[in-house]
């Protein structure tokens, strides 16, 4: 492997890991457990999931991998707080999207080059990105496995 | 800046917008804030400080920038669980401490080449990195700054 080559390949080790130890938390929970939420007056883990269902979903398009495959999920995840608008989706529903989401993305990530992480992503101007060559696919992924890590140090408070 | 640069700047670049998150929030608890806990049983902001502050503290030898500057934390923020022992420090001598190690680490990081990231840690065996590179410098500061995110996500709980 060449130097970037092993760089990027932790960086994707990284994601692996994250991803994992979301899921393996995840699964401990029964559909009906996601009613919790993971601190009094806090967001439920329903609301959790699906915020990072939605925003896992819109590095689709940002990273050039894909179409979205659940728009429909901004509305009650993004736009709004927990529990502003009904349940959109069951939390079957929900698991499963977010599996195949990340199915998706993983699967991509893995055939990505080192030319490929430093490609820009879409939401940088051109402008934006010659001045600064950090703002890249790579750098996109290191920030939402930090946020991933963010909403599992709270997923695992209500266990 | 070559590819490698690059890559290495992003994981820095992370590495930095996470800390800087934990203390924006960090410096909105006063010192008598920090016996809040998290959630209801768990953890308190003080013991969570203090377990970051000494996790960090071990990076210093195990990514060979220095001896560490706290050895004396362990005891109550890695070996035993909140209240198992009396609070070794003051809230404002933990704050302190968290500041310095970070400090010095950034600033080495800052200096680090690709190369150096690239280097092993001192916790993995010479024939364990041969069969895996990417058990790096790099992989522990990317491993690191998902733990802080982690508990940065328990932190804003208790504003």
């Amino acid at each position: 492997m060449t130097h970037e080559e092993i760089l990027a390949a932790a960086a994707l080790k990284s994601w692996k890991q994250v991803l994992g130890q979301f899921d393996k938390n995840l699964a401990a929970f029964t559909d009906a457990d996601l009613q919790r939420h993971v601190a009094p007056g806090r967001n439920r883990l329903y609301y959790l999931l699906g915020h990072l269902t939605a925003v896992h979903d819109r590095l689709l398009p940002m990273l050039f991998i894909g179409e979205r495959l659940h728009p429909e999920l901004d509305e009650a995840f993004i736009t709004n707080p927990d529990g502003a608008i009904a349940d959109p989706v069951s939390a079957a529903d929900l698991r499963q999207a977010w599996t195949a989401i990340n199915t998706q993305l993983t699967a991509a990530f893995a055939g990505l080059s080192p030319q490929d992480w430093l490609h820009k992503h879409t939401a940088v101007s051109d402008d934006d990105f010659a001045a600064d060559p950090t703002r890249n696919r790579l750098a996109v992924v290191l920030s939402r496995t930090n946020h991933l890590s963010f909403h599992t140090g709270q997923l695992i408070l209500a266990r």
